[in-house]
């Protein structure tokens, strides 16, 4: 199981909450953990991970400077990494942490979302889809019924943007899960 | 996305959780679910999904003289059923819920275990393992490291128990997650 | 990769020949595979694995009687088990299977259909639904262009049979492979 | 059925089989599909899919001036379009196929490799991850024993290659494919 684990999903889909039932897994059974999330998403505070279920906890934070090598070190008594938000990554700390699940033998597992609101991808999800030893979907569903897979953004009144900043911070009233055919349908 | 899907893990691995996670992003967009658990599992009171991470929610119970066709109706304005514990259900009933979502097209999720300690399948897994048209594993570990698969029940004293009858209700006190390769070695 | 994998599929979505690719694949880098098919799967002659492409190639054959962990050994030098027509093994063949796989470290690959035509499971299936690591569907289609799922068998004027015995050998002439809602509606 | 897929794997697990396979699944059952390969894979001749267990067959070329929503046109009695060495598509390709997928309503299964000799993705597999509908991968393995993901290049004493132009067409004498742990030990 030491491995690079991307779960990937559009935004709301419960990815939070997946990353804390690890955790608390790793944990029940007595296992140490470390979980990382961006520093640049501060919706919740700056380092919480939390769920739309209403659960929360503190995380370390990652930012473009962040040296994951440094601070995981040797890996001794280290079960899991846990990582949030992991389309914030740079492509060279997606590699470093393929390196180091590999090399140090301690899963890495990333949450995160594959592309924008314009369905460009994210430079750490780039690396993490073609680096990961193991991808993994997790479902959401768009209003018609289908699964949902793209992101939408929209304006103070809902109304559908389609240029802009890669990254704007944001929540249910900013974003829009919705699957491929309602995102070209527009 | 209107498909019998079967998430089958070891115990503990989260999958109460997952179903509460689903149901919420159903609700979030204004959609209709129903949830069931069985009624045997009285593990959290008679009728409640409960995650190890701390939520719960009410739901309805089935038994082996439930009829889910007569209680699901036709489907209208009804997104998604969600169905807790689903070892339990009969072979019956899961030819009932296959037939059901593939012709009144509405999805049924079911989450449950494979296996009993004795590494024998349960009736209603059986058949959701051979018609879901959608099967995915939800990870845990054993304490191992490895991803566990199987599940094995110990006595008071925390010694392994090898025989007995298939279902016997309890929490993390009688049963262990393990892998397949600690199962066989006991 | 010391594991025990179950390639499912309806009839003819090209499992044959994935193992022969896969065989393909070890002995390439000079590494060896054993090959194993039932013995009442005579359709192309008995002791031999032949796909819909055009390619086939020997195998050994396994029968009710049939001893797998004797005939196995140690697993010294031994790089993968590969098991075409694998819902013909008995349950204690595929729990023998899984033992060998996780305690001499020999990856067991098996090929199979799930359920026959009144959709009811193989033996052998169950088993190994229940106890494979590692489960993957392999895809084809149903005529009316969704995933085909399920099997029906068809008499010689092409009408769809719903009574028999559960094992009847016959190719594309005998039995469709059919989507689950063509397979409910009839 | 009517999505983008994207089937990937190192070199040498079987894509071109697992391709000219679910060609036959359609055109068994009357349907018609339409194969591509890019121009620039010339190893066994202009147009030609071919698999190493010694089938081939004929196919259309795409480069990057191909516009695939011209060639395709409406999608009328297509059933399915099979790509072959996706990884040389070009970005605005993959979308224009994950578009014509989704509006047209015809499946589109593209098979490619994720990253080059450096670990680099190519161009067209960053597309393919990132917009795919449906991820999955096909695996081989290393001579460790564990699941190849990664690809490395040999020159011709057989000795790898850390430098050098992301393309260059060969085969096993150029090529190694590798688990992630071999690819970063060197």
């Amino acid at each position: 199981m030491a491995k690079l684990y991307f779960r990937y999903a559009a935004m709301n889909a419960g990815k939070s909450t997946a990353l804390l039932q690890v955790a608390h897994n790793y944990e029940e059974q007595g296992q140490r953990v470390r979980l990382f999330t961006a520093a640049i998403d501060d919706r919740f505070g700056h380092g919480r991970i939390s769920s739309r279920l209403g659960i929360s906890r503190e995380a370390e934070t990652f930012d473009n400077g962040f040296d994951f090598e440094a601070a995981l070190g040797t890996g001794e008594g280290l079960a899991c990494v846990l990582i949030d938000e992991a389309q914030f990554l740079l492509p060279e700390q997606v590699r470093q942490l393929h390196r180091y699940a590999q090399t140090r033998r301690v899963p890495v597992i990333c949450y995160g979302i594959r592309t924008d609101f314009r369905g460009e991808p994210f430079p750490g999800s780039i690396y993490l889809l073609a680096l990961s030893d193991d991808l993994e979907e997790m479902k959401t569903i768009c209003l018609c019924g289908r699964k949902a897979s793209m992101n939408t953004r929209v304006d103070q009144h809902g109304v559908r943007v389609r240029e802009g900043a890669q990254v704007e911070i944001g929540g249910n009233e900013r974003y829009l899960s919705v699957c491929a055919r309602c995102f070209y349908r527009g």
